[in-house]
């Protein structure tokens, strides 16, 4: 876990291949955004757009990749990945065939934390 | 071309399998959604969520999912795909291996472009 509020939580996913990948996570359960209203998507999207923000700052990534899919689990959440030329599937999506091994691009899990919060904070003052 | 401001426009993409798969792209060209200013942002998922809210309207779909990659394409853009149990990759994402020949569920494209312009124009108001 690296931020909650009553809304969402962020988690840091265990996925060896991406250390860089976050995932939003909404607290209630609901399948989509439009089950939201319009302030509760812009507070969530607020959450997801921070997590790419830490990712930038502290890996510099090629690309950060943001999807909501919930086809296996229809309980809204977001992932937020940071991709690197030589990760295991770029420049395909990270569920489409593998292209190499891959480089697993380590992240300061602590760093990350302390980055969200700071950005989190700043939106909500 | 569904629809267009000085932002973004609105595609539908050309996808055998799914009809139901708009892409929303913006004008300029930047490649992070944290390239752009929080209220450029928030403008741009407005489009995004309009697109979802069509697309349920008119198909009733499993799911939606929606991704932002541009692994190969650095220019920002957002798919949103209309998902069902019976399509190419279900419960998979559509850039995964397929799981079988999958069923396209037909869209009408004039309804979509109607619905698309309604929802944003009760935004714009």
């Amino acid at each position: 876990m690296l931020w909650q509020d009553q809304l969402c939580r962020v988690v840091l996913v265990e996925e060896r291949d991406y250390p860089g990948f976050c995932r939003v996570i909404l607290n209630r359960h609901v399948r989509e955004m439009t089950d939201l209203d319009a302030a509760t998507r812009q507070s969530l999207m607020r959450v997801v757009f921070a997590a790419e923000q830490a990712l930038r700052e502290l890996m510099q990534p090629a690309k950060i990749n943001l999807a909501s899919l919930g086809n296996m689990v229809a309980h809204l959440h977001w992932h937020v990945i940071a991709r690197f030329a030589d990760d295991r599937h770029f420049p395909a999506s990270i569920w489409s065939e593998p292209r190499r091994a891959g480089v697993p691009h380590p992240v300061d899990r602590a760093a990350l934390q302390r980055a969200l919060h700071t950005l989190l904070q700043a939106v909500a003052e």
